[in-house]
């Protein structure tokens, strides 16, 4: 018994040297900062398809090779190819030549507006599902203009985020079954600025001939239009884009990975995603995760610690209007019938982090809340059930053992930033970057050393 | 018994639904944003016995007006008057006419140069305690340049802070003992960049001539002098700053009150800053605790929360070259015998509040933490003794009864702003300035409803 005992405490302690090993040198010699110096500001937004989407391919590939790892390579996937082409443009306009530019971007996926841009009345609403009541009659031959603001008092503001989306996804979709000429969806920003915030949307099956253009517009100009529509409710707002869905084009995940010395055959995802919106250079979304993820790989080597289980870092292409990275390295997976134990994705900024969220049994969850003491000193207190990632999300299948978990960083500024212009490097602080990959590499030593647990996903995975 | 276990629970749900008043109230109705921007835009930074000073008091003395409090008062206080003058300029010159110039700023407190500047050799240090053993032969006549990084691997920057503040502190009253004809300090920043920081100094007890210029040089000119010195250990620095100490001028503390309902006599205080360095506009140090601290009694009145205590907002003035509003607060408090219950203070940047740390009995911090789980839907989790804040630090005395406490928001981004130009109101997220709002509020209405501990402060006060 004493002996049992010695042991827990001797592996405690080596677990809490090893954490503190890694928390040291990601924070003095940390390659994540410069990873995305070079990602954000020598290659910039990333929209899949686009060269700069190509050459983060190579750069991150080459990255890799420079870690020494077991395995690097490239795994093809088709991607989708949506081009913005020249400015967006838009203004309202109260009486003839009375007009005020106001601030839009095409969504992504969305078609343009024809020649000469799209000009009529507007009838605003808080949420696509007022459509319906309102009925052909009102809605044809007007742009509908979905006001609805996040919910400030939501603490994890990805909850707010959620209780919007469909709007901007599903908006024009709808607006276009009742006659609509284009749809205006207020940015997915909690905070009150000038930046439209793009971000994916989509028109189901709707035939070619009955698609609408859709545009965000800035949060302080969906507060100008509404505040001028109440005062002229047959004001007319005009916008032209030039945005287009080209042909499909080859491009990669990028994977890299530390081979496990006693389990080679059980693998361990750790990973964000490589392409990112156009409009800044993507650096919260998801370069940070990008650096992250790789990190991961270069502390546990540095650090000393051999993993038994093989540790792969998974770069994935086009999770940002298509998912076919994602996609296609799950059926690889299955394909090749490889067995994943665990994946976790970092895909919600680069601030402090503050713990994770998992889809898992409770007993795992209990497992991994039985080492929250060894995360108190780096401040990490967030371990609960919850979201994990879209890129590895369909790596579960039914009945399938794999635990997914995502890094939970501060989401407080994730939304001012987010799909916007002002997703830039300077808005990336170092130590919280760093802070973020240590934490990420913890939670995997942890996990490959002690396993995962073997009755994991008899509960229901919930997004 | 079932009558009790009844009491607790319908407490408890109270205690969870004003808290969530209060949380949503900041987050959809909040004050403490548009009063930084005041402060920080229509005002600017606040030295003490600067006019934008005394505007600040005025300012925040008619805010406190408005809300209808039961006493709203200026409390007068002498206070010192150093001025920077006219901007610093610095170059290194490595050979006659061929120079490189440099950031850096001149201390508070520090003397001019004299006119023309002082030019001499540097000698660099890791910290002032290595001067004793170079002695007076190799320094005298010479620029002490003390380069001193802060600690990267700290998880709480403040550990990293208070291990460098002595050499900006003490710096030049060391130097100057052994000969030294200026002081160069590193700033103290985590992060490489080129903004100096400035800070309080003191000469201590060296008499008027034996003073000498000490000013701080931005962290990416401290690394380029240091390489420049391993080359060329014969350079020359020169620095010209205008800086002087006047006569201390009247200024005031900034208090509002709402009267306990129960026991007035008893007096729990909330408070920040209102003076400023002068570089940036003040916005995380401390324009942000004087916010909250004004927030924190609307909150309480307009959540409908009538405390049976005294809740006392003091602003204080002069916390960053002199303590003189802290401890003239603490003076009139005693001689008026009033009685100080707790004290709380916000000092540590306008960030995402993670809990407090405490300057109390075990037993009072048990008792906080017994709250813990009606803070965790905030994602408040940090409850730990610790240092509590520079202001209120007087109202304690040997064998008094108060409880000290701070809050404790995320520090990592902090030092990058802290008493440099880049301390501006852009820099400070709504969301999170108004998290910390209610986290203040939410604590102060559960002490004054439950009480503080009755056989507190046994333990020796530590900072």
């Amino acid at each position: 018994m004493l002996s049992l005992v010695i042991a827990f405490q001797v592996s405690a302690q080596t677990d809490a040297e090893n954490l503190k090993k890694i928390y040291d040198n990601s924070l003095t010699n940390g390659m994540s900062y410069k990873w995305l110096d070079h990602l954000s500001n020598q290659i910039g937004g990333r929209l899949s398809g686009s060269l700069n989407a190509e050459r983060a391919v190579e750069y991150t590939k080459a990255e890799f090779e420079k870690l020494g790892l077991d395995n690097v390579w490239l795994q093809p996937v088709m991607v989708p190819r949506w081009v913005r082409g020249a400015p967006e443009f838009a203004y309202i306009e109260t009486s003839p030549g009375m007009t005020t530019n106001v601030n839009i971007c095409a969504l992504g996926g969305s078609i343009a507006t024809p020649n000469g841009g799209v000009k009529a009345n507007v009838i605003e609403v808080g949420t696509y599902k007022d459509l319906e009541q309102l009925g052909e009659e009102k809605i044809k031959g007007k742009i509908v203009f979905i006001n609805r603001p996040m919910q400030a008092d939501l603490i994890h503001t990805f909850e707010a985020y959620g209780g919007c989306s469909s709007e901007r996804y599903s908006g024009a979709r709808e607006a276009a079954k009742y006659g609509a000429v284009g749809v205006i969806v207020r940015s997915l920003n909690l905070r009150l600025d000038d930046y439209p915030h793009t971000g994916s949307m989509s028109y189901g099956d709707l035939p070619n001939s009955k698609r609408i253009p859709s545009a965000a517009i800035s949060t302080n100009d969906a507060e100008l239009l509404s505040s001028m529509l109440a005062l002229t409710p047959n004001l007319k707002f005009s916008f032209s884009q030039y945005c287009k869905q080209l042909a499909d084009v080859q491009s990669y995940n990028v994977i890299g990975e530390i081979t496990g010395s006693e389990f080679p055959n059980e693998i361990i995802v750790v990973g964000g995603h490589l392409d990112s919106w156009d409009l800044g250079d993507g650096s919260h979304d998801d370069g940070a995760g990008v650096v992250q993820s790789m990190d991961v790989l270069r502390l546990l080597k540095e650090s000393g610690i051999r993993p038994k289980r093989t540790i792969r870092a998974v770069l994935f292409m086009n999770e940002e209007n298509g998912l076919r990275g994602g996609r296609k390295y799950a059926e690889e997976a299955q394909r090749k019938g490889e067995k994943h134990v665990f994946a976790l994705e970092s895909d919600s900024g680069g601030f402090t982090p503050r713990g994770f969220s998992f889809q898992s049994s409770d007993a795992m969850l209990a497992k991994v809340q039985s080492w929250s003491d060894l995360f108190k000193p780096y401040l990490i207190h967030f371990f609960e059930k919850g979201y994990s990632g879209a890129d590895i999300r369909p790596l579960y299948k039914e009945g399938s053992d794999i635990v997914l978990a995502g890094l939970r960083p501060d989401s407080q500024r994730y939304f001012d930033h987010h799909h916007a212009a002002n997703d830039t490097f300077e808005h990336v602080n170092k130590r919280e970057l760093e802070l973020g990959a240590a934490t990420m590499a913890s939670l995997v030593y942890l996990i490959d050393k002690y396993g995962t647990d073997t009755i994991s996903n008899t509960n229901e995975l919930k997004d």
